[in-house]
């Protein structure tokens, strides 16, 4: 996957270079042929695939280890810690929002994820969908306040996987990650409360009857403002 | 603003002080500090106010530059392009996406920010929907797609600011930019058919009603799948 087909010619063209550079890294890991979790080929690997200049290189990696993409791992290797820079990007954005900003969006996912989920719901999800909402009750029941959250936000996810869209599903991601990490995902305090508990179960049953407007009014009614 | 008490120690310590100078950097961008279109201080500057050394500055620099938030010019300095990263972040997914997939989180985020909207509109958010949206309807008889997509794509803007949730604007605005580029937002072709009109009255006099389901309930009714 040669890239420069002339010499680097200086410090001028560089940045346009290292943009290629950049963009056949981040193909490579989108694509997942470099999977997360993956070590990366060496700097002499890379340069010798792209047929680009060691400092180019080194220029694109660092730029994706500095966007949340890949780590340097000092003595192992470069390793891939994401599979986009939207996640880190959406997840700074988080830390300056207001908590009741960051609710009125995740109800935005929520609710189109809830009345898409309707309309596409396998037998597989439905499966999916009936464990983690067990687990959800369970959880409550244990009175444990970090099962419960991990349990709700799981449940979530699980809906939002049911409505088959990954864009959707990466967003959510990207936001849900942050809002648990922020605690300000579920309002749920030190300990449960019972208003806490908000009964899932006619969520999910809209989902099953296949009722998009029923499983969107449900969905959204869990973050009302 | 010194980042660094000691002198740098080295590659092996350099990324997290290159993190940090980033951090910084986004910082002085995010808070308004340096406003989208300023040019940032000078190299020697930015080695002198933040107290690190000239590699470092560079490569965070250049990591933003990278990222899409800052752009050199050639003989004329660093300039400020972007407030966030989360924009080039999300463009660059939506790259990836189907149509269908943008057009599902479209809806997401029009449905709950028409629902908001219906909540939130002060006397300024009207004037400026009642505009937009006459100037849709003008766009729609002077019979010019490219006109009739803009005014469309503006009438929704208006629609979101008058959610009052910046960060569903952002988010929105990221979005928005990346769908319009890419001609999937409107499904609108060459040129216009009567079924592209799509009347936006019934949703900016639910808005005006202040009723938060009937303006979710039209919003979402645009983008039905």
């Amino acid at each position: 996957m040669p890239l420069a087909t002339a010499q680097e010619v200086g410090a001028a063209r560089r940045p346009t270079l290292v943009r290629q550079v950049i963009d056949s890294l981040r193909e490579q890991v989108a694509s997942g042929e470099w999977p997360v979790g993956s070590r990366i080929p060496t700097e002499p690997q890379l340069v010798e695939a792209l047929g680009v200049g060691r400092n180019t290189v080194r220029e694109a990696v660092r730029a994706l280890v500095h966007a949340g993409v890949l780590e340097c791992r000092q003595g192992s290797g470069t390793y891939v810690v994401s599979a986009d820079e939207m996640t880190g990007a959406v997840s700074r954005r988080l830390a300056g929002a207001q908590a009741a900003e960051a609710v009125e969006v995740r109800r935005a996912f929520e609710v189109e994820a809830a009345r898409l989920a309707a309309m596409r719901r396998t037998r597989e999800d439905m499966a999916a969908l009936d464990g983690a909402l067990a687990d959800r009750e369970a959880a409550w029941r244990s009175g444990r306040v970090d099962d419960f959250v991990e349990a709700d936000a799981v449940l979530h996810t699980v809906i939002v996987a049911a409505a088959h869209n990954a864009m959707l599903a990466e967003l959510y991601a990207s936001f849900g990650a942050a809002m648990l990490r922020a605690s300000i995902a579920t309002g749920v305090g030190d300990e449960l409360r019972p208003e806490d508990h908000v009964d899932h179960h006619r969520l999910i049953d809209a989902i099953r009857a296949g009722d998009p407007a029923r499983a969107a009014a449900e969905a959204g009614a869990f973050l009302e403002v």
